[in-house]
C-alpha cells in the first residue's frame, strides 16, 4: 500500500530535494510539485530568472513609426516598448514616476505620454517634459524623472529586453541561434496579430507543454498530428537554447487542405520540409516555417497564473498579397484552435499537481527538453547557474 | 466598556489557548476564532485529522459492475473508487504518474483510465498498461508506476479509506456503530443520488451545525421543525462516534404530507418511530431512519471552504418500484431546501467569525456535541490524541 | 540605464526605510511601494491607525427613534450603531455571544435583535435577554453576555466610536474642528443618503486622492473643474484635523446650471464663498458647503481593497421642502459622478504600484496633505506617535 508525503514543509529552496532532476535525463525525475505551487519558489525565480537575462518582448516593425507603442510583461513587471520622435526604439517602465500610475496601455501611437492622475507629461524618448505646480520641491530636477529605462537590443527585427544591468550582451546570449534561423529572413518579416489568453496554471506547465511533441498524438488529435505526427520531430538541447525541429513534407502554417501562402523566398527543396522551433530560456518560443513564423511567451503572474502571448508575423512581400487578410485568417483560426487544446491540459495539470500523492515522474524519448528546463529552473533558483 | 484583543499574533498552535475548550462541556467555550480562519491550524488539522483515521467516501453499489467509478475528495485529495475487471472496489490516487493530470473525475465506467495529456493508460485496478516511448528511461519498470493506492475498506456496504497506512483497522474503529445501525438493513441499500455544494466557510461550521438540533427552530422553523422538533432530539457522545436520535412519530425522510415509501423491513413498532444520526468523526453524519438513509460529508477546500457532499439511499426493493423515482423526488426535494437553509446559517457564520469582538461562547443544553467535536480537533490539532 | 529593485526582503517595519517620508514636505519622498501592498504593514496600521482613535461612523438623526439601526465598518470589523428603547444611541459588535453570527446588518427598525442561527435576543440596549436552553451552562450569567458594546461620542450630531479604551476624550480629539465648521450648523443637519463602492486599491490611494485638487484638471476636468479648479485650493496641515478650503462664488453641491438649494441660514457674505473640507485622520473628509454637507469614508478591507462610504446631510428646513426629493438627486448625481472618477484613477494607481520600477515620487504645490498623510502613516505604523 502506498503512503503519502505531505506538501513541503522543508525549506523548498534546500538543495538536496533537486538531486534526481539534475541527472540525465535518461535517469532524472520531473520537478517537485511544490515548484509549481510554493509562493517562495516563484519567487526565487522572479529573481534568478525574470528578473536576469535578455527576454523577446517583440518585433521592431510592431512599432514603424515615431510615437508608436506596446506593451510587454515580464513576470508581472509592465514594460513599454516606444519609438521615439528621433526614430529609436527604446524599453520603458510605464509607472509614472509621480504617483504610478501606468501612463501607456495596450498599444498605440502618441506625440506624449500623458498620465492620466495629474497630467505628469513624457516625450516618446521617456524624458519627463512637464509636472504642473513642481515649484516648492527642493532640488527637484526633471531630468531626474524620466520613465524608468530598460536595456534594449536587437536581432533580426526582434526586440529583447533585460532588467539586469549585469547581463551579457545579447548577441553573445543568442549564440549560434542566428545560424539556425538565418535561412527563414527574419529582418524581412513584419508582425501582423497578438492573441493573448490568462490561464490557470503555472508558466512551467506551458512551457513543458511547450517544448514536446509527445502530446501530440492525444491534445492535438484532430489538429496537428495529421501533418505533424509526434515521430517527425527532433530535440537538441544546444548551448545557448534549444531546438526543436521536424522534418516532413508540408507547412504546419495551415491545417491540412486549407489555402496557404508560398514558401519564404531563398528557402531551399530541404528546407521547405523543415519546421523549426527555437526555445529561448526561459519562456519564448520562436516557431519558423516554410512561409510564416510564431513566438509564443508564457509569462507567470504568480504561482498558479500564466499570461501567454501569442504572436504571428509574415514576410513583407505575403502581407502586401491583396489576399492576406482573407488567407492570414486561416492561419490565425489554426492557431486559436490549437493554443485552446494547449491551454485546457496545462490547466487540468495544475489541478493534478496540487495533489500529494502526485509524485515526480520519468521522462520520455520525448521529454529532453522538458527534463533539460527542469534542471536550468533548478540551478537558476538554487544559484549553481550564471 | 468592552475591550477587543487583536487577531492571534501568538502562535495558533500554543496549547495554552485551548484550556476553556477541554473543560466539560457545561463549564467548555466554543473554538476560539482562528480555529475557523488560521492556515496554520487548517494545515495541523489536514495534517492530524484528514491524513489519518478511515473516512466514509461512498457505497460500493454506486459501482456495481467492473470499470465503475467516481471520485471522492478528502480535504483537497482526490480519491477515485473504482471496481476493477477482477469485480474488486479500490481506491486510487486519480493523478498520474508522468505528469500529474487526473485520469478521471466526476463517475462513469471504463475499460482502462487514460491520461488525457499523453496517454498513459492504466488498468482498472490500477496497474500502468501502457506508457508511450519510456524506452530510453534507465530502470524504469512500469509495475513501480501503477496509480498509487490508499487503503480501503467496507462495512454494510459503505466503502471507507484512510491516507494514513498506520491506521487502526476499520472495525476497530466503527467500534459498535454496526450495533447502532443494523436494524436498518444497511447492506441492502442502493446509493440514488448524490448532490453537492462549495460554501464559503469553515469545514467546522458545517459540523458544527450537523450535531445540534438547536438551531431547528429558527434555521428550519417552516420545514423541519414541524416534524422533528428540536425537543424530541437526544444526544451521546460514544466511543467511536457521536448519537443524535429522535423519537417521535413520523418519519423525517419527507415533508409533512408528502406520498412516502413503506417503512425498511423488519423495523419494530419502536423503531419506526425513531431517526437515527451517526456523526462519525471528524465530518460525515449517517441518518437512518423508518424509510431510508442519507449521509452528509463536508470536507474541507481551504480554511474558509467547503465542499459538501449529500448522498441518499434506499433499499433494494424500494428502488425497484415502478414509482420510485416519482416519489424519491418528494425526499429529494426536501433536502434540496433544508440544505440550503443549513448552507446560507454557515456562511452567515463564517462573516461573523472573522469579527475580532467575537468571542468563544459557551453551550446550550443541545450542544453537547458540539463541545466535544471542538475538543476533539482540539486534541488532534495539539497531538494529544491518537 | 536604469536598475530594478526587488519588492521588499527586508522587514517593512524596518524604520530606515522611512527616513525621506518624514522630512518637510518640501523635501519629502512619498511612501514606499510596500506600504500599499504588505500585508505586514496593513497588519501594523489596523492595530495602530484603526483599532487607536476615534472614528466618524455616522449621524445621531439617521437613527432618530427607538430601535432604528444601522451598521459601519472600521477595518474590517463591523460596528452596529443602535439607538435603544431608553432613547441613547450606542455602538456594538453585531457578532452574536454565542456563535458569532452578526445579529443585524445595513440599517432597520427592530424591537429587538435576534440572531437567525439560534434565536439567541438582545435589546437594543445590547442586553441579553434570552439564551434558550442554557440551563446546563455552569455559571452562565446573561448579564456577562450582552453584545460587545464600544465607546461612543457625539458632536454636532456626528457620533464618533473608539476601539481604544485608553483613547482621550472625543473633545481633546477634535481639536478646534467645531470652530471651522460651526458656521454651518451641523447640529440642523440631517442625514439623508449612503452610496458605499468596494474598490481594488489600498486604503491610502483614496485618502491620497481625496486630500489634494492637484488632480482635478485631469481626473474631474469636465465635472468640478469648471466650478472649482484647482487654483482656488487651500492646504493647512492643523494640530488636530487638516484643513483643505476653497475661496469661491458657485457652490459645489451641484454641478453648473443645476438646480441648488438656498444657503444655510447664517452664512454670511465671504462664508457663501467658501467651500471646506476637514480631513479627520485617518481616513474621513467631512465636506461642508453653502447648502449642505457630505463626507466620505475609505475604510480597509485588507490590504488591496477599500470599502468607501459616501453620506450626504442638509439642513433640516430644506429636507422639509415639498421639492427636496427632486432637488436633492442633482446633488447625488453630481456625486455619483465624481466619485466614480476617483475610484476608477484609484484603482488604477493600485496596478502601477505592483510595478518594482516605480519609486516614491516628490510631492507638488498641492501635496501638503498627502505628505502630512504620509509621515502621520508611518508615525503611527513604526510606533513613533499616540
Amino acid at each position: 500500500m502506498d503512503t503519502l508525503t505531505p506538501p513541503a514543509n522543508a525549506d523548498p529552496l534546500d538543495p538536496g530535494q533537486y538531486r534526481d532532476v539534475l541527472r540525465p535525463v535518461d535517469e532524472a525525475s520531473s520537478l517537485p510539485s511544490h515548484c509549481y505551487l510554493s509562493p517562495d519558489w516563484y519567487a526565487a525565480e522572479v529573481e534568478s530568472i525574470f528578473m536576469r537575462g535578455w527576454h523577446l518582448v517583440g518585433r521592431a516593425d510592431r512599432i514603424p513609426d515615431p510615437g508608436d507603442y506596446f506593451s510587454f510583461e515580464i513576470a508581472e513587471e509592465r514594460v513599454l516598448l516606444a519609438r521615439g520622435a528621433d526614430g529609436i526604439v527604446r524599453a520603458f517602465s510605464p509607472a509614472c514616476r509621480h504617483r504610478g500610475l501606468l501612463v501607456a496601455q495596450g498599444q498605440g501611437n502618441c506625440r506624449r505620454f500623458v498620465c492620466p492622475y495629474h497630467r505628469w507629461t513624457y516625450s516618446t524618448e521617456g524624458a519627463l517634459l512637464a509636472a504642473p505646480s513642481m515649484d516648492q520641491a527642493k532640488g527637484f530636477d526633471p531630468a531626474g524623472y524620466g520613465l524608468v529605462e530598460f536595456r534594449l537590443d536587437e536581432w533580426a527585427g526582434f526586440l529583447f529586453v533585460t532588467m539586469d544591468p549585469a547581463a551579457e550582451p545579447l548577441a553573445d546570449a543568442l549564440g549560434d541561434l542566428p545560424d539556425l534561423l538565418g535561412r527563414y529572413r527574419l529582418d524581412e518579416m513584419v508582425f501582423t496579430r497578438q492573441k493573448t489568453y490568462d490561464l490557470a496554471c503555472n508558466w512551467k506547465c506551458y512551457v513543458d507543454n511547450s517544448v514536446e511533441a509527445y502530446h501530440v498524438p492525444s491534445v492535438h488529435g484532430k489538429s496537428l498530428q495529421p501533418v505533424a505526427p509526434m515521430q517527425v520531430w527532433h530535440y537538441e538541447v544546444r548551448e545557448h537554447y534549444y531546438s526543436l525541429y521536424g522534418l516532413f513534407p508540408g507547412t504546419m502554417g495551415v491545417l491540412k487542405g486549407e489555402r496557404c501562402f508560398p514558401p519564404i523566398e531563398g528557402l531551399g527543396e530541404k528546407e521547405v520540409e523543415r519546421h523549426d522551433l527555437a526555445i529561448l530560456l526561459p519562456n519564448t518560443v520562436i516557431t519558423a516555417t516554410v512561409d510564416s513564423i510564431w513566438w509564443v511567451t508564457a509569462t507567470p503572474r504568480g504561482p498558479g497564473r500564466t499570461f501567454v502571448m501569442v504572436n504571428h508575423a509574415f514576410p513583407r512581400k505575403t502581407t502586401e498579397r491583396a489576399d492576406f487578410a482573407e488567407i492570414a485568417q486561416n492561419y490565425y483560426d489554426r492557431f486559436d484552435m490549437v493554443n485552446v487544446e494547449d491551454n485546457e491540459i496545462c490547466e487540468l495539470q495544475q489541478v493534478g499537481l496540487t495533489q500529494r500523492a502526485r509524485r515526480p515522474g520519468r521522462y520520455s524519448d520525448h521529454e529532453e527538453l522538458v527534463g533539460a528546463f527542469a534542471a536550468y529552473v533548478t540551478e537558476r533558483v538554487l544559484g549553481r547557474s550564471g
